[in-house]
């Protein structure tokens, strides 16, 4: 399908159900699907980092595309992360998730080897060029350890290489400069930003962003869906609350040891434990090297969701 | 063939060729295993940062072990990088180049996603726990944004794990720690510490490196050869001397305009012009989407070989 | 005076116009001063960074507290910035102030060593312990090189350590957090949360921030005293095209040449340049060793004062 | 004095020992002077990161100056560092510690600010015009967030600048850009160029350093002239034994608890803990708001010494 221009609304990034031995539990990822079609979220976002895309092989890589495309059968628009360190590689991943029935690609800047803004650039018009998808930015500084200047995004949106942006470098200030930049520009058309912040989709929304990608929607859709209806409606006090609800059920991903793992471990494992508590998904593991929490920060999971009222 | 232990001597990093529609030169390839043979070093290492691993797709890397692998025919050891984010990702790259025919496996700690000491140990003991090859550490903090501790390398070398450490931290006083502690340690044998530097490498075989991994040995490896066997004649005056020739000649790599080009763009650009002044190779081109050297930048490496004498 | 707790509305980080032999121009920090009051803003904040506290010798900085709280005679509050690296030195740029006139202290982080979470809030505890002023934590890890964590902030105000938070550090989602969480705890009463963002105000205010400290407050304070009541009056549609014509006016903080110049030079070097073309003050030097504003530079300063129709 | 051009040998960072209430114990300083004069070393660098500079007010800066000049008294050369901010305040130091009786300043780049290469250069050179002493380059990436390019550094020292450099880096390959160009430039000369390292100080001087600043020399001045004296008669097998021994020794400033303390506590702690076990100085306290070293790991201090013979 085509994407919407712009795109809105929830888009979440899709968490990757694994089996005990770690291959993709393809059951499990249909009935994540499902929990968030019936959530009401308006398009998914496939191998993106809560995916852990950067844990998986290509060959899972390509069976998660395939098996959610398949299943969500053009019923919302399907964006793949082709997660890579430079152009050939991300080409490579272009081509297999075109394939594998994707709407959309999602890119970051290229990362591990020494880059460049004008090396960035050449990445993203050559993605562009190649792939026969529309390209979103994916601005995740903490990953690649570059920030995607505003006037570069712009510059390619108004050249029609980018789509959309996909911002999770927590800077709302730089996002509103896009946000605007992109409602002035007189070349721009259709463009959709997109906030990857769980924790200010209201102020997100409130000054112009298109939509949403949160990766907490995949425990809570039905709380990201109300907390963008509330907002479209102009009912900011409303949006506020369940905002507020959202950011101390996002207060998960802290659950983790921080002695004993690192940051992805406990959001990612804490994210997957309480699809496992609510029922979604079969096993709570995450992917190697990752580090699994203990009975007891899973509990801790446990009590969120109630708080929030999830279980 | 099974590598020394410890490997000694000059190991360089060697560079891809590529042809004008950046495919794998493979005749230039093997050519420059020549030219390296050749110029009498150690070993060779494929799949590197200085090989633009980053850049190469899955089959590039794997024409890459192959030729090399099969041209060399067990004169020498070939290890390989597997360059990838995490442990499943780097697994697939191992199996890749041990069904090419590498001797030997270089593993860099997880990036891209967020980690942790625990997890990075966890990434190598299950990398050398699947695989079948020796594992070299490869600490590359530049490119992956954490540092390998001097304790974890000793402990993981303690445990069989790790059968090397190839340091390209910059941090001589940090692979020093590494350097006596393994000779230090009843527990460990063979223990191949090598140093990623191209203008230490007397120092560092002065404090007691086994060998070194420089990328410029591309261009000079019978400097490098020389450097080597002057160190470990003990003849420091003319070991100096040697290295300070070499600083001079790694100069090359500030040849691309910062404001056009990154780093790599002009290190790389730099070697592979070198390799092309000196007929070693057919084409000078880096991989995508690196910055192309101008003609006038290009004169400039030839000035740095002509000054080396290499012209 | 005693602050208000919580302190609400625009307090701006007074810009500290020099002479053309860079002493402190009295004059024309009164003139200053007169303009932001008469812009209707509800408190001072001297020696923070866009005061060039870093820049200013400590007799200066004495200077500086003194003109300020005299000529505001206790109409508004007056915060004063004690920038340096560690608390011996901090505290004693604290009774200075304090002496001077100042009605709160607002303090950073140690700097310039390595420290460690517990030595933070040693630091503040010392800080507050000693002082009798009113303690507001400077969060600005762009200059610091750590972020306050939300939960130090939070325990510190519990223990009656810290009145109020400065939030420099471009993370609303953080400060969303504290300002949050400083409502929720029963142990916290009358704590100031302000936001020293010119890009998000709307948006802090919207999440429940109490005031902001825009530095760009200097050139047009009506503007933000504007911005801040339609917040408080709920109009956020008007807000938002407010806070839309702010961050253009914001624009000339990139006017300087970034290969001749760094951020302080263009950012500060912009507000005085504005300040001095709207009659405030008599010369737009900023102090030493930052780069002064080219002739054409400055020009294009004066359109984005002509453009928000503030020439 | 006039400091010898080129500075050799061994300099010391000379510790600040605190009394109990944290003033500055002149009678432990002058101890601990006469120790390092009678260990043979070459010259001292009062107010440096080791000395706790950062931590002390700018009269217990003064004091420490006078104080060891005076009791110097022209027989060894003394440096004075003047650790601040910006020009304007790195001012204040100079006229400070020149008027205490220093015979260099050392100086290092701005920080806390946002700064940039040409600002660099304009704050030494400003430094250099307005004072009357030799200025010393400090470059401490790890506290100032910039590292000295070494093109700026042999400008700087080859319009007359720059006497020395003072190399905090850990970056040999860098620092040998230094050495060897200097060497090289017609127009400079006596250039001083100094290691910081405590831990590579045979590989700096083997690639041409003038001396060292080691902050281990507080504790044995006596091993680090002893390896200056080995590494100036080319004895390079005893001189690596010297080195390896002291490096095993400097291990002691991992002594505390990194979950309880910072590096700069635990290191700073050693020394200071170090010096008071060996009788040199009355109390082992470090300044405010660093973390004490408990009674085990000042015990572990101890055990360090025994093992090094210095007990």
């Amino acid at each position: 399908m085509t994407i919407p221009t712009p795109l809105t609304g929830v888009v979440p990034p899709v968490c990757t159900p694994l089996t005990p031995d770690r291959e993709v539990d393809v059951r499990s990822l249909r009935r994540l699907v499902d929990h968030l079609v019936d959530g009401g979220v308006h398009g998914l976002f496939v191998l993106g980092s809560t995916s852990e895309a950067a844990y998986l092989t290509d060959r899972q890589r390509r069976l998660v595309v395939e098996t959610v495309a398949a299943h969500v059968g053009g019923r919302l628009p399907v964006l793949a992360g082709t997660i890579d360190m430079t152009t050939p590689r991300v080409l490579d991943h272009v081509r297999s998730v075109t394939e594998a029935g994707a709407d959309a690609v999602v890119v970051a800047a290229p990362f591990y080897t020494r880059t460049h803004p004008a090396e960035i650039a050449r990445h993203f018009r050559l993605v562009a060029a190649v792939g026969s998808l529309p390209v979103i930015a994916y601005d995740i500084p903490s990953a690649v350890h570059t920030k995607l200047p505003a006037a570069l995004v712009l510059e390619l949106a108004a050249d029609g290489v980018l789509a959309g942006l996909k911002d999770s470098s927590g800077d709302l200030a730089a996002f509103r400069e896009v946000v605007t930049g992109a409602r002035a520009h007189p070349g721009i058309t259709g463009f959709s930003a997109l906030t990857g912040s769980e924790l200010v989709v209201d102020a997100a929304l409130a000054l112009g962003a298109d939509g949403a990608v949160p990766g907490l929607a995949n425990v809570d859709p039905h709380g990201y869906v109300r907390l963008d209806r509330l907002c479209r409606g102009g009912d900011w006090p409303l949006a506020r609350a369940e905002q507020e609800r959202l950011c101390a059920l996002f207060g998960m991903v802290g659950v983790g040891d921080p002695a004993r793992m690192g940051g992805s471990s406990s959001a990612l494992g804490a994210f997957k434990a309480a699809l496992h508590l609510r029922g979604v998904i079969d096993c709570p593991l995450t992917a190697e090297p990752q580090v699994r929490l203990s009975a007891e920060e899973v509990e801790r999971v446990g009590k969120f969701l109630a708080t929030a009222g999830l279980l």
